[in-house]
């Protein structure tokens, strides 16, 4: 069996789950957290650093694969795996998000989407049936429906309508998936309506997917929106499928996705913070550039088994901030990946041993959630760069 | 003993010599390229990664240091081999260079000279007591003595008038050493005037260091005029002690200065084109950006064993400079230090077994020099972008 999940214990007094997903590049304990390698490659790492962090799975993006280096390329070269030297599981994103946030779209219909490159202006097709051989090509083992992705803020009949075509792409993806080599995840969308959320997931486990993604959230809507829509619909994904929740990764965000029995998460948050000096640590989130820094011997976070505390004082991470040195980025990238992946460890160890809740607890009682206001303006800062392509190498897509 | 140089063999047909350099922080086999870590980094690269491309020391800068993060900072941190991870021997410049170019002359006079700081304009003043204190408050295994560095287009006076103060300046540093762990090298200056030159070696040489070094040159002269300066002042400089040439390090220079009897080299040229995507191969320096590497499976130099060329596809190479991601920086970084290690380990090998001559010209037969012409282009845009601050991390200072 090249594909498998195995549910090996679920906590008493919440919905977080233990299990195990077995795929053909090796098997991933969940939950788990998925670093993104959108271009093939994880932001400043190798992919020997990436496995030394512990990373059971990474994830690529086919739309800004296919955009560069293109998919005849990395067929040619072996598929995505071999291209990056990473011979653990992959799991890509069908460009769904990207095409519909990052390019700019020129027309959409039921048949498929037309779109212009967010680098060089020029145009392309994006439809379901070439989002999945696409997917096919780079050779993923997991790969996602390709989903019409509207604008959060859309009313009531705009997400009807998208949602409706996300279900006749998804049905589209599944006849054209003919890789037996990979899963095909189903997207639940339905935007921030508890009914078509609701409706959406019915339809998706319909169509008898190995796995479900909950998809159009954390893209701007308040946490107690995007927590009442996970509420809506995980309730309806059957217990023995992997439960994929995309683009969540701070934090305190995995312990309430977990409680709510969410087995899979990515999010660009750890790596993209580190490349601005914005460390994760038991009390919160830390700027290294803070004069505090500047002479301390010990390293940012005390106890941490990373590389980057390891072998660091955090005077010398400071000092590498403070001077642009590309070696502070990696060291940063690197503590701030294996901080949220060690943390998902012992959160799957405490499911086991059924301590979920009060480790959840305590990490949260001294986690110093960062502002929304903070996180906003950063957010914000961030999708300015982008629209503006800044050739800033803080800035550059994921 | 702490420091020692042992002379093990000399070239019959050329000055080549191998030899070995004892300090308190390992032994080097000489020749030897020292990559340069001017801020406290290799850049790009950890400790660990510059320990397994084989280099056995590296070059820090006092001026750099005591600027960012400062002298005292690195001194409570346990010195600079404990701030940065390097355990091998270090050799820290003075900061001469740097004063004179870099920051923004301010006086100068028989005392010491103060100058602005190329970050904030702040007002600082060196002298040769200040900045031998400063180097051994870093802590290297061999550091330099202060010098007055002139343009090099400098009239016969004005460089008669700099070296004899360089002279008085070495006396001084001289006296000012009392760190018997460090060993201080003379720099040799006198422009482009042989007599001068030949002046300033002997002169050096009764001043009876450890060590002797060449600098002001590599500065914008011609080739030739740089060897006829390296010839004048070689013969009048000590067998028995080692003879580093400053600011050099390009595979055919690497040649040419073994030839004439130098045994140690230092240059950012290696990484500081590898974060442009220029790569040494054994045919001469190659954009990874050209389109010919787009789709090509092998790696940028078949048979290199460095952890590059060993790892990826010249595709991958090619693509991660297309999209700017970081790993290509690191990448590029490894392979030019590498093949600059591995050259100069062939060069000693073929030192001792007597083809060095042989060596030398197999290797420069098919190496393509990089035009003089792109190559000044090149510098002079650094150059400019360095006047301009432009906060962009490949034209950062090194």
């Amino acid at each position: 069996m090249k594909f498998n999940f195995n549910l090996e214990k679920t906590d008493d007094a919440t919905e977080a789950r233990a299990g195990t997903l077995t795929t053909p590049h090796g098997d991933i304990a969940t939950p788990v957290f998925m670093p993104v390698a959108t271009l093939g490659t994880v932001k400043t790492l190798t992919p020997e650093e990436v496995k030394a962090l512990g990373a059971g799975i990474i994830l690529g993006n086919a739309y800004h694969l296919y955009l560069r280096p293109g998919v005849d390329t990395i067929k040619k070269l072996g598929g995505l795996h071999r291209f990056m030297g990473w011979d653990g599981p992959v799991l890509t994103d069908s460009g769904g998000f990207q095409v519909f946030s990052l390019g700019h779209l020129r027309s959409i219909n039921d048949d498929s989407v037309v779109f212009r490159s967010h680098i060089d202006g020029s145009e392309h097709t994006f439809s379901p049936e070439r989002a999945t051989e696409i997917q096919s090509e780079l050779g993923a083992d997991i790969i996602m429906t390709f989903d019409d992705c509207p604008a959060h803020t859309g009313g009531y009949d705009d997400i009807k309508q998208s949602m409706s075509r996300t279900h006749r792409w998804a049905e589209r993806c599944l006849n054209g998936h003919d890789n037996p080599g990979q899963a095909m995840f189903g997207i639940v969308q339905g935007g921030m309506f508890p009914e078509l959320r609701r409706e959406s997931a019915s339809f998706m486990t319909s169509l008898d997917f190995p796995g479900y993604a909950i998809g159009g959230l954390s893209v701007g809507e308040s946490k107690d929106t995007t927590w009442s829509m996970v509420d809506e619909v995980v309730p309806l994904l059957p217990d023995g499928k992997p439960r994929y929740l995309m683009g969540v990764g701070s934090p305190e965000d995995l312990f309430e996705g977990v409680a709510r029995g969410i087995d899979m998460f990515d999010c660009v948050l750890p790596t993209r913070v580190a490349r601005n000096g914005s460390l994760f640590t038991s009390l919160g989130r830390q700027s290294i550039r803070k004069a505090q820094y500047r002479a301390m011997e010990a390293p940012i976070e005390d106890g941490c088994d990373c590389y980057t505390c390891r072998s660091f004082s955090a005077a010398y991470l400071h000092h590498l901030f403070k001077t642009e040195e590309m070696l502070g980025y990696r060291l940063a990238t690197i503590h701030n990946l294996r901080f949220l992946i060690s943390l998902m460890r012992r959160i799957r160890r405490s499911i086991i041993d059924g301590s979920f809740s009060a480790f959840k607890d305590g990490f949260l009682s001294c986690y110093q959630v960062t502002d929304l206001n903070i996180r906003q303006a950063q957010k914000q800062k961030w999708i300015e760069a982008q629209r503006n392509k800044k050739p800033d190498i803080l800035t550059s897509y994921e």
